[in-house]
């Protein structure tokens, strides 16, 4: 699909103006919202949608369709706009009318999964940019596995000063030039604005030497001369081994005549006379919240063209040697056949009870997960033979070769979910990357995104307590597992074994809807589930490991590497004829969930202790306040980590002493 | 200070290799550890130190002293190496022969606090380099105070590719490009290796480039050529209005005859072979952790040079006519002088009970609080006027007038927070920062340090709740309290109205050691406390704000904008004859500290309800599992506030319905 070789501008003009219409009555109506950014890039979107996107809205998830990302996602009406004349069927003007309102799809910020054509959730500034770079990357891996008949598709971004000044957009251009990564355009409303006033009080990057300082193609226009933003994206299409970049200098609220290109104009209604004036300027006299006919069938001529190659992809499809493998990559995994590997697996394990570090179990988790499902992409933030992420015949994603199933993400943890984000978004695989756990407070802006989108994405966050010894404080979580299972919809897994590590990781790929934070030792462990069953026990959130004989005198209830101290302490206990029951509790979100009656047999009513090798916060569904726990209650030290379990009293010893105080 | 006219260098290259031998000793012994970057470094450190640095080990905290930060912070063994052999009274050889063990200073990552001459805690990459930014920032400023007879020294920083690659470096670079700060000079270990391999697997990126984009002074040397080292660093200090970049190229783990260039080098001991092949190619013949005596002299000249220089610092201190100031910047804040300041504004607030945002209500305590006390800088990540963090009389901070004490740290939340943290480590002022309360999730990495360091930084997170109405879910905390309050010595500060807002300023601002949220509302709220009282009540964490008359029936606790929702269903639960008392909780940390007595003077026995538009973890220490509680369960939604707060049942109402089951 090339630029049209005639464009009627005075239509293109309506079109832009009608942007900016909805944009200030939605604002105004909602006294509430940011008209400055929709209407400072109406016209660039306008041209990009006019004469390139490649979307149906008849069919807002076919695959093969341009996808366009609103990084600046407090310039959600200009979304809405085009999605509502674009005649998605869900964006009514009602939902133009209730911008903001409780119960209608128009949120603040644009919301994956409120409504169609929302490629991904935007707002938190730079991750609309960086998921972006994920799109475009599934894109390229795509198209090296399918070809161009069924994978030809371009990734468009507008990106504001806000966006471009976070670091992770740092990652992502960095990341997305070293790949080159030629589908990507990203367009950057240069405004010169931002909320503290011109961009001048904090920045004087030149964005175009940074750019090309990172490998992209760079171009810069005047964001508001149509033919001149529509020659350089078509130039930008032309560039196939490098991303692009297009400066384009804006003036936001453009049309608002006293208010344009101020921060005025950036984050407030502009009032009725402004609204008014701006309509005498921009020479529209449609009353608000009217869209004239000639607009909206300029949009469904976009539509119309979008649902043409629809319909002549889908003839390419049909029949091609590899639609089946092409469908069943964009559908959710085969969980039998997952589960028939697992179990196979499993039992082996359970015979061979291997005492290995759960960050090796998962990698040999990971063999058997790659081996099974075909579409699965690993990576690593750097670590890779930390994180043990790598499986045998895995290979690397390159700039020049994409047919590869390993991304190597640079020291670019943000950077790494952000891009897992935008791969999922994409479609066509399932990501998995991994870091230190300690880590995941640089990614926790894009892991909240994978929670409030419902991103199959899975966190493989190893070396995961003081267990990791000598790299001291800064690399021991102790805070973490609270503060990632405080993410509403985020499953946190912490194996005690290489058992419960092959459940936790058919848990995470089976759950369509939620990601996983898998969170896993560096240090050795002995396989406690040396019985084997096809049930996945990790999946129910926790389960008695060890029931006591008779009447509980006490539960000791322990997670991840912490299980094996729980059962030390259970045969001392024991020894002594106190009848213990050892429960593991390898996810809480996951028990949580669990009956009521199945959650009181597993916990009892005696005393309980608590073990992890963590602060006690979050441990409230588990534990009463009389119930005692052997954690940590500051941050660690740099020693081996036999010293340091033994230094802050996480100990078999400790576990006892606990008990007597209880019982 | 300038480059000295002769130079020894073969005792430098002794010196260098000295610092190599440590390295490579220390992590052997160790049996972990990261000799690579180290034995690479070596000579730009020697350089840097013998040529460059004024320090005096005497004097370990002497304000004018040179900060030299190592930002790629898992090279520690070359600040312990140049450390002990400068002389520093606590870094013996002990320290270096027990490398990594329990009760030494000579922990994986250099910790702040544990050994003099460590300027900042790294380890998490990119964290030095940004703290650095602050270092040099408070430089500027602090000399704009005091003059080139006070203030006159340099920041140095040794970065490798991890920092640069991080997100947060681009906030750093960026923002100490702009405010041309002249007095930073960052070295680039330019190795070509990361953990994963080349850096040629993950970036393409020309760093020169990238650095000039932003403003910088940009050069290019070999990292082992000394002279060239040393002449490039006398050009960076000629610079004094753009910070300064030099990109060394260098040998990772050089020394080591067959694996250094290699990323086998990185972060595992050499093995005693190569220790031993290594001695042969340096031509160090020395046994482990031995330095002969040449090698002391020289470092103790070093030392001896900063020694000299700092007599000639406290003799032009002494009877300076800014002296007193000078001393009492450096010193902990008046805390008299604010407690009478503040109780004076608390008896009016309590008079007038003005209904405000706390958000609104901390601007105003600002304004006593910035009045009173000289040496506070503020901030925000382009919010000011939603943070409200600027007050009257304030001025920016700027690369041609640093006299200020306003920053505008752009759209950078982490390098915020970790340019806060390098303005406290500098010493003489005190940072505050605003962004909205969600973003603390972009700050966290630093945020994390703060507190490990115990470093007086003041985050001030406003719209702290749903009650920031439309913006919608993205930018609505619900976890982000949990997850603050997990992080060990961070208090967080959820005030109610207007004169806990005035009472959480002021124990943040007198608390030593320890880094402060202020968690603010978006939305209007009524002084609850209306009548007056000396004491600060915030800072004991909890306490009775309206008894019940006679045994209580329930207990409500409740903090920040949900006091106002707590009050109001007490006061229809009294109507009902229901025997209530409420709670304020506006810091969980603090009450957690609190004497058992008077904990349970304050909690009851009556059945309790907490309060708050968050989820329930972190709870744990004030309720019961029968206990109930009002809040969130999930992600937020796009309205106006009021609608949320009903939407999702956070009204009095609810409180009274619950209250209903437990009584």
């Amino acid at each position: 699909m090339n630029v049209q070789a005639t464009i009627d501008t005075s239509t293109e003009d309506m079109m832009a103006n009608a942007i900016r219409a909805l944009a200030m009555d939605a604002v105004q109506a909602a006294n509430s919202g940011h008209p400055g950014a929709p209407m400072g890039v109406a016209d660039i979107a306008t041209v990009l949608f006019n004469r390139f996107m490649k979307i149906d809205p008849s069919a807002d998830k076919w695959p093969d369709r341009d996808r366009f990302v609103m990084s600046a996602g407090h310039g959600s009406m200009l979304v809405y706009a085009l999605n509502h004349m674009l005649g998605y069927d869900d964006m009514g003007m009602e939902q133009i009318r209730n911008f903001r309102q409780l119960g209608y799809r128009t949120a603040g910020h644009p919301e994956y999964g409120h409504a169609k054509g929302i490629e991904t959730t935007t707002g938190p500034l730079g991750q609309g940019i960086t998921a972006a770079v994920g799109m475009a990357l599934a894109e390229r891996m795509a198209n090296a596995r399918y070809g161009d008949d069924l994978v030809d598709h371009y990734t468009y971004v507008i990106a504001g000063d806000g966006c471009l000044m976070e670091g992770i957009s740092h990652e992502a251009i960095d990341f997305a030039g070293h790949h080159k990564l030629g589908r990507l355009i990203v367009m950057w409303d240069d405004n010169k604005i931002t909320i503290d006033g011109d961009t001048d009080v904090s920045t004087s990057t030149s964005q175009q030497a940074r750019f090309e300082a990172a490998g992209w193609h760079v171009q810069s226009v005047d964001g508001h001369d149509k033919e001149a933003i529509a020659a350089a994206i078509a130039a930008a299409r032309g560039v196939t081994d490098k991303p692009s970049m297009i400066a384009c200098r804006t003036i936001i609220g453009f049309g608002a005549p006293n208010k344009q290109g101020s921060h005025d104009v950036h984050g407030a209604p502009l009032g009725a006379d402004e609204i008014a004036a701006a309509r005498e300027t921009l020479g529209w006299s449609h009353p608000a919240f009217e869209v004239p006919q000639e607009v909206y069938d300029a949009f469904h001529a976009v539509a119309a063209r979008g649902r043409a190659a629809r319909l002549e992809w889908e003839k390419r499809l049909a029949g091609h040697p590899k639609q089946d493998r092409f469908e069943s990559d964009q559908a959710n995994p085969d969980a039998r056949a997952l589960d028939a590997a697992i179990n196979a697996y499993k039992a082996r394990l359970s015979a061979d009870a291997p005492k290995v570090a759960t960050r090796k179990a998962s990698e040999m988790a990971l063999e058997i997960v790659n081996g099974t499902l075909p579409n699965t992409v690993g990576g690593s933030a750097d670590l890779t033979g930390s994180n043990l992420t790598f499986t045998k015949g895995m290979k690397d994603v390159t700039g020049s070769d994409y047919s590869g199933n390993y991304v190597r993400f640079g020291v670019r943890e943000h950077g790494m979910a952000a891009i897992m984000n935008g791969i999922a978004l994409h479609g066509g695989f399932i990501p998995y990357g991994g870091t230190f756990l300690v880590f995941a407070d640089y990614m926790r802006g894009a892991m909240r995104l994978s929670a409030l989108m419902g991103l199959r994405v899975v966190y493989v966050l190893t070396h995961d307590s003081i267990g990791l010894g000598e790299d001291g404080p800064t690399h021991q979580p102790v805070e973490t597992l609270a503060s990632l299972r405080a993410i509403p919809n985020m499953r946190v897994f912490r194996p005690a074994d290489a058992v419960e590590t092959a459940e936790a990781w058919q848990a995470a790929l089976e759950m369509d809807g939620t990601p996983s934070v898998l969170s896993l030792s560096r240090q050795g462990l002995p396989t406690v589930r040396t019985k084997h069953t096809d049930t996945n026990m990790t999946a129910r959130g926790a389960y008695v490991l060890r029931e006591a004989p008779g009447v509980r005198d006490v539960t000791l209830i322990a997670t991840g590497s912490e299980v094996e101290i729980a059962l030390a302490a259970a045969d001392k206990l024991a020894e002594a004829g106190v009848k213990v029951a050892v429960v593991s509790a390898p996810c809480f979100e996951a028990f949580a969930e669990q009956p009521d009656a199945y959650r009181e047999t597993v916990l009892g009513s005696a005393p309980r202790i608590g073990v992890e090798a963590a602060i006690r916060q979050s441990w409230g569904g588990l534990l009463r306040p009389d119930d005692a726990f052997v954690g940590m209650t500051g941050f660690g030290a740099s020693a081996p980590a036999g010293a340091l379990y033994e230094h802050f009293g996480i100990t078999a010893e400790a576990v006892m002493a606990a008990a007597k105080t209880l019982i």
